[in-house]
């Protein structure tokens, strides 16, 4: 409820709005602890509805807790039943999400698209600082991704498939707790680890491949990401020096992460550090991104981001060099922004054969 | 290429449009095989161009055939960019799905909603008749999953954790070539087998324990769904009773799956079933859905379905009974429509104990 309360004291301090109305599962996880519901209508007083299908309905009431649970019957029209709930007044609603056809079904529902705002940045914004229950469960995942990563490193070697890797990853993982993978793993051997989201073949690893292994783990809804790179077999001196200079960037963007920072900034570091070691036309990515409920979240760390790091904020420490038709290296932890700087909460070696 | 051809056929035949644009990314992976796209524009005459940013379109050119691949550069808008091409004739687009902000940002840089329309059915419609390439993708993950069920038969038992059963099951089909889970495996026991949806957790199973697992398999990005129902230890009367009412309802159902059958009577057909036996309000959700590249797609088999069932259509069969405090039992295969009926596309025995 504290979460609702929050959005309420921002979403209707300057009158504009009746109603905030959610829609997107994540925002429905985030306020509810509760994906599988249909929307949630917050008023400006009183208690929240949360809308569920028959399908959800006693689980909505079992795992629920403050809100009055509106069960939507086969044959009732969500939008319209929402409408109804307000009418004769028609008052004004913020929307945080809808595709343009659901949109328009709930504009012609409430009378007109004048009685609808969207207003996503508004909960993304709240997103973006995490509370310490969130933290909690983040820290999770990224001790399940770490533990991942480690059983990737026993694992690669030549003649095992990259599919055969990402099995015992994933099998380790979900052992260990892990609700399932925060995203498709990612284990791109060969030339293959010269696309930052090549993902995970039938190919055998071959002595002297290059081996991105890109993982993340879930747990109590939130995620964690990780990257290392690894080689199958003894590093040529070009992969080591690939492999150092993306080192060095990603060191040198956590050292800069730090309350108040400008989120460009810390690309920034990590995106010279690479140039000056002449790869900058081959890191062809953003440094890194919020990491929450979904994977990609605000805030972005871009060259051209216009957000400023704050304590709570989680985010993807990941530069990468990319050769096409040789092979690519990326390093990536998920870091908390701390009062006194970043916190690693993901934790592995940096070594292409780990023997540091 | 096809598909581009079939969908230029269908969308352009009236002269409504000048363009079809894809931005949802399971219609880019059906259009393209590639999904990391950011948009593919398809014009009525020549080559389509598929819109990739600078990390994906190294990818984007090796792994796409007959397409212009064009690179969305840091600071290009890709709206502006796709609007620019087209400068200075304005014609008109067809879009699949955009959600509102995305959409008026397009509308504003094409110089109004008016050169815009919102055409999603057309690709459901197309997705929803799967080609033999499909098909053949769509039975290699149903057999992953048969695998996967049959995992989860051998390690269910009391003492052992909902969570640790999920991990035996995806472990096998990914050692087996899965690409993942086609959804959050659902190993649901004791009163959470009451919720449909009622997800994995750490409980741990107990003697007399309804469990439903509840799986899928991903396979070339397409998936399948199966559901089958134990029990831990022997099962008792009313566990009997709803099981083997389940199995006639999913029985009855997959007699009636054939050409030209409308949706909503393979629907009734089990719903009639369970209603009989007097458990019709226990029965919370649809029979029915189509499985493709996405887990929930076209056709719909529910009782105000309008869809009728045509050669080529993947649907899956889930009656289920649902006893709040109690516990539930869902049965479900994956099931192919083909020209004399139906093809149960995962494989696995009817029964709480898989004695049979």
């Amino acid at each position: 409820m504290d979460r609702i309360n929050a959005l309420k004291q921002s979403a209707f301090k300057e009158g504009k709005f009746d109603f905030f109305l959610v829609f997107d599962s994540f925002n429905l996880t985030y306020f509810t602890g509760f994906p599988g519901a249909a929307a949630l209508l917050i008023p400006e007083q009183g208690q929240s509805s949360l809308y569920v299908s028959p399908v959800n309905y006693e689980q909505a009431k079992a795992e629920t807790k403050g809100l009055n649970v509106e069960l939507v019957k086969r044959g009732e029209k969500l939008m319209e039943k929402i409408a109804n709930l307000t009418v004769p007044k028609k008052p004004k609603f913020a929307v945080d999400t809808l595709p343009i056809e659901s949109w328009r079904v709930l504009a012609k529902a409430l009378g007109g698209e004048d009685k609808l705002e969207s207003a996503s940045g508004l909960i993304h914004e709240m997103r973006k600082i995490k509370d310490p229950k969130e933290i909690q469960s983040i820290r999770q995942a990224c001790k399940l991704a770490s533990l991942g990563m480690q059983v990737a490193f026993e694992n690669i070697k030549p003649g095992i498939k990259e599919k055969q890797v990402a099995a015992e990853i994933e099998y380790a993982m979900r052992k260990n707790g892990s609700e399932g993978t925060s995203f498709d793993t990612i284990v791109a051997s060969g030339g293959a680890s010269a696309f930052p989201h090549g993902s995970c073949s039938d190919r055998t690893i071959r002595e002297g491949d290059l081996v991105i292994v890109d993982l993340g783990a879930t747990y109590n809804f939130y995620r964690s990401d990780m990257t290392r790179t690894f080689t199958a077999g003894k590093p040529t001196k070009k992969q080591n020096k690939i492999f150092e200079t993306t080192k060095l960037a990603h060191q040198k963007a956590f050292q800069t992460i730090k309350p108040n920072e400008p989120a460009k900034e810390v690309d920034a570091s990590a995106r010279q550090t690479i140039e000056t070691a002449g790869f900058g036309e081959f890191f062809v990515h953003n440094l890194g991104h919020g990491v929450g409920l979904e994977i990609h979240e605000a805030p972005t760390l871009s060259p051209d981001s216009k957000d400023i790091l704050s304590i709570g904020n989680v985010v993807t420490d990941e530069p990468g060099i990319y050769l096409p038709g040789y092979g690519g290296v990326r390093i990536e932890d998920t870091v908390l922004v701390t009062r006194d700087g970043a916190e690693k909460l993901t934790v592995g070696p940096y070594s292409l054969t780990d023997s540091e």
